[in-house]
């Protein structure tokens, strides 16, 4: 994991306000409740309308979640006047996605000047229990001189 | 691509019904346009809250709908009394989701008694005009003997 | 697929100059059966020293030779005074890799100035039959004004 | 990563013996170093005979020795009468293989009855260096009653 300095002393207000633009994520219900260098942590509350055929959360809702969450940790090392974009992840959901929140870790394996490469988890937790329900993997694309907004 | 009947000749309804009770898909707007034995298409009209930070489709989304795209062409296959769920899936987005839709089509590669494996691809339209934006792999399982209900 | 012109006219001298020097390659006893603007196919004879466990051909050996396949397709449509690198790949192994001989078929599915994407195909071929056993999906990079030398 | 006791006591035995029937490790000079419930590791020391076209490890070796350590720690929790199949893996190539040796780690993320995920991860050494030079995400499936001979 990298322990360097972000170049950018305002990674975590650049992160939060990009991650509220990202309306799809106030539409799953997501909030953003950890941005440190290198690693950003979602969570987001069951509801009903988030499910598959069996009642739970679809997994286009995990995967939705764990791409954002890897994509804004990526993002905390970039450059201050850059933007990200997904290239491409690989997600293994290894256990159902059932309880009454989702937890999405996203943590920076390698970051290099065009390319990042994240580890992508995800947590179902039900009451004080709390399961690893997706695992995966994704490349992130440094767009230099490219504003955000 | 396979070319042998579906075991169940209800395959279509079967589909259908259970692509109905995944309420995400209702929550983005996703409606199932082609029901082949081995190939499913789903379209999702553009909406702002479907969104990331630049206004394009979320990957989140172009996901979640190849996901249910290519999840619904492997159960095409199956049985009648079984039940499917995504073992795992990577995904490659190559061109900005931006366009009036969504259009993704699933399409069974191989089907195995236990495992099946399907291709991904998701084209974004803007009026007459579309390119292909994600394309993607996936694994299923039939769990035999488990009803989807 | 893309149809444009190769950026480099001597693209086909320059991909088999280069495979030619994949040492590895030469272990295996892999050879470039055919070499098109954005397909690269290869072939590579049986040999028990390349088997796995059960006497198939390793899925070590399968990737190899999808992965050298990809590569060399997406490095056909690159400049002359350029090199690729393999960002990733994801490969499913859907058959077991059976047979006289193994054939590799990569082919770009998009070019872009940094990033190509290409679909991976290997077809094992056991008399006059032959069977998908494996299938993938690749991320090159294209390094511009680094020889491949 | 599971801490349970392996299903079977002899299990460094089996793995051991069926490592030696992968005759394409032998071809590379892959050695097994650690066996532990979940965990195998391999060691492949340079050769010129094993690179791409830079000189350094070819991708596909870098993948075919995370490829057995995986499929060899899935394999550690599988019981005594099964054998052990690779149905997919994605694999980033971070930093180029470079160095006197690789070492690649497999390790279970969840062992479940039909189907095992596994963490890739090789490092490439050179004196007392060490890189990160790969990292992935397998998929295994256990083929019950059937014996890996």
């Amino acid at each position: 994991m990298p322990s360097a300095e972000p170049p950018d002393p305002h990674f975590a207000e650049r992160v939060k306000d990009s991650f509220a633009r990202q309306l799809f994520m106030t539409t799953l219900g997501a909030t953003m409740t950890r941005v440190e260098p290198g690693l950003v942590e979602l969570e987001l509350p069951f509801r009903a309308d988030l499910t598959q055929q069996h009642g739970f959360f679809h997994a286009g809702v995990t995967s939705s979640i764990a791409d954002s969450a890897g994509g804004y940790a990526g993002y905390t090392l970039f450059p201050a006047n850059s933007s990200v974009l997904t290239v491409e992840f690989k997600i293994n959901l290894i256990a159902p996605a059932n309880g009454a929140k989702l937890r999405a870790l996203g943590q920076v394996i390698r970051s290099g000047r065009t390319l990042t490469i994240c580890d992508l988890r995800v947590f179902a937790h039900a009451g004080d229990h709390q399961a690893l329900c997706a695992t995966g993997q994704q490349t992130l694309i440094c767009l230099h001189g490219r504003s955000d907004h």
